[in-house]
């Protein structure tokens, strides 16, 4: 096991009705800003029960944070707070909204240009407290200190990270997933998945604890994400869902133990380029990926496929197959294409792709940094 | 799933060296009283490392807290803080050091008279901050906000809980483990053990992760456990032994699933009556507990034979059998014994203890309060 720090001081409430507690977790004298994205919230009653939980706030609002929350979208909520004097935001929303709020957290107190707190790294050393209402369950923003924002103009697409910006709070109610579409259901069950992936399918360190915890997150994936497309969907099932997607990504699967990311890396520069969902480039790079990395990742690939998928491990090479198959397979189990051809993205975008992660440093990914410009590019070969 | 509400801010830092994170985990202007036991950190080299991290800090020292720590000890570290204006507390030890600092720190803000705190469940409305350096890993007390706490001159063992007493930091570095006696090393993997199972044994509500999460646990502790009795042990078993006990109270699996702990309170009144050490009376109840539920916990019981065990369950109820059966040989491999007889209690004590059982209100314990006085006498007696 590695040495590791962690902490995760968010504040869970979760189940029914748990909305209400955002009244006494927000101080009294806040100046609230609420921030949100189309106003999806508006026809699902989420945002009614906001309202309703801040009546006794001083609150103004803040909409069209959008999917990949742009660098400019979210200044002019800078603006706003800075004119209006907000000093406190409820983010209501997945994980663009929160993601696009941290910015707005960070860049609304910080001294200069905020693009540079992404472009180059600069030190945050201020934000307004922040709280979450969420509406996804995909990211884990609701209680981590990672944000990734795109800038419009330049086809960035950049990650920051602060303990400053990460939420007080995080109200969990699975309920808020009755309404929402598939495709955004979808895109949930394949982050959060690919988010374990990316701490678990890596090389052994003995980290025993955070191998089953992690292992455990993704049998509940796997079990529960294909039952949200039924006709008649349980609360245990959204419920095991939800649960299972801040899990993945709050820090404790991933304290001790090594971890990959050269699967999110190549997927942000896609979404950056071609548009396509956060989730659906993860589907199209991880199989890939896992292939690519099939060596290096060996005795983790037999693991996965044994204890996570049940399957014999008897032939190791055709354990592994199998392994990265049913992982394609469960993707598609919960209605998830895994090609760029399914996106109408064709061979050019290889080039396009790498030539942009040689542009942001991308260069040796991965656990071993062994994913190079090459294996990148062959990875995105092979997922057309 | 049940509704919860979950949030742990204990900072763990964990691994080797990493003691000297205290320096600047604590306050440069704090005044620190180190407390710890019997002064077994003295012969360890972990007092050392505690006084060089803490040479630029003002500190003194307060030793001689007892397995199962005393009020009366506590109080007299709440008047030599009175005494000396210490206004910050590093807990060097184990739960039982760690308990008695968190009765302290809030004793010694408590207007009035501090045993209420136990006895009446007065309000802890303030408490001096809390630091620990782990040396046996055990209890979670290094990272929850629970207490025990005993009154030698009333055999009360009772417990509170307080947010304000969870420590702020935890420094853990498993190589504190290789001077430990066999002992406490025994007392700490079954303690650990019977943690995850009063939050896992009771009946399901689809709560995936959490069920998930406790096996991960149970099966840690059931392959790494006796492994610390070999001639050579290594890091990683005494690392994964270390994060387990810790994850396996410090709220995470118990949140959102019902809880038992009908063993802990029969436990407890065993060790206030008859001095054995904690962990010791557990092993002595679980497995009649087990037995004496194995209706009301027929699910988790199948469940915990199936996933954690590996257990053929084709035949319920020798598969529940045998589960009990293993569970108690699990205790045994890790050293422990599991008879009253073992300890030289008779069968006078089955009464005296539920007496008290009685006393303290103890009459309907456990996740459906079945586990009554006649049920606790019957587990007791089937205990010798």
């Amino acid at each position: 096991m590695l040495n590791f720090s962690f902490v995760n001081p968010t504040q869970i409430h979760f189940g029914k009705d748990q909305i209400a507690h955002i009244a006494k977790a927000i101080p009294a004298t806040a100046k609230v800003l609420v921030t949100y994205g189309g106003g999806s919230i508006k026809s699902n009653g989420v945002y009614d029960q906001v309202v309703a939980a801040l009546k006794d706030h001083a609150w103004g609002e803040f909409s069209g944070i959008e999917p990949n929350p742009s660098y400019q979208t979210c200044m002019k909520a800078v603006e706003l707070i800075k004119q209006e004097g907000y000093d406190f935001i409820l983010a209501v929303g997945g994980g663009s909204v929160i993601d696009g709020s941290k910015f707005i957290a960070a860049a609304a107190k910080f001294a200069g240009e905020p693009w540079d707190i992404l472009a180059k790294g600069a030190q945050v050393s201020a934000a307004l407290p922040l709280g979450v209402v969420l509406t996804l369950p995909a990211t884990g923003s609701e209680s981590n200190s990672f944000s990734v924002v795109s800038n419009l103009d330049t086809h960035d697409k950049l990650p920051f990270a602060s303990p400053l910006v990460q939420p007080l709070f995080a109200v969990l109610d699975p309920t808020v997933m009755e309404s929402l579409p598939t495709r955004q259901l979808t895109n949930g069950v394949v982050d959060a998945f690919v988010h374990v992936m990316e701490q678990y399918l890596t090389y052994p360190v003995q980290g025993k604890v955070q191998d089953r915890f992690a292992e455990g997150l993704l049998q509940t994936l796997i079990e529960e994400g294909p039952k949200l497309f039924a006709d008649d969907v349980s609360y245990e099932t959204r419920a095991n869902v939800m649960w299972a997607a801040t899990m993945a990504l709050n820090g404790l699967i991933g304290a001790g133990v090594p971890q990959d990311w050269s699967t999110h890396m190549l997927g942000h520069e896609i979404t950056a380029l071609y548009g396509l969902d956060h989730a659906q480039t993860l589907a199209v790079v991880l199989p890939r990926m896992m292939a690519a990395q099939r060596e290096a990742k060996r005795e983790k690939l037999l693991q996965y496929a044994q204890r996570v998928l049940g399957l014999d491990v008897s032939n190791e090479d055709v354990a592994i197959e199998q392994a990265i198959a049913e992982t394609e397979s469960f993707f598609h189990r919960v209605q998830m294409k895994t090609r760029f051809a399914d996106y109408g993205v064709g061979a050019e975008a290889v080039e396009k792709i790498t030539a942009q992660l040689e542009r942001h440093g991308m260069t040796a990914l991965g656990e071993h940094q062994a994913v190079t410009l090459d294996v990148s590019k062959a990875v995105l070969s092979a997922s057309l």
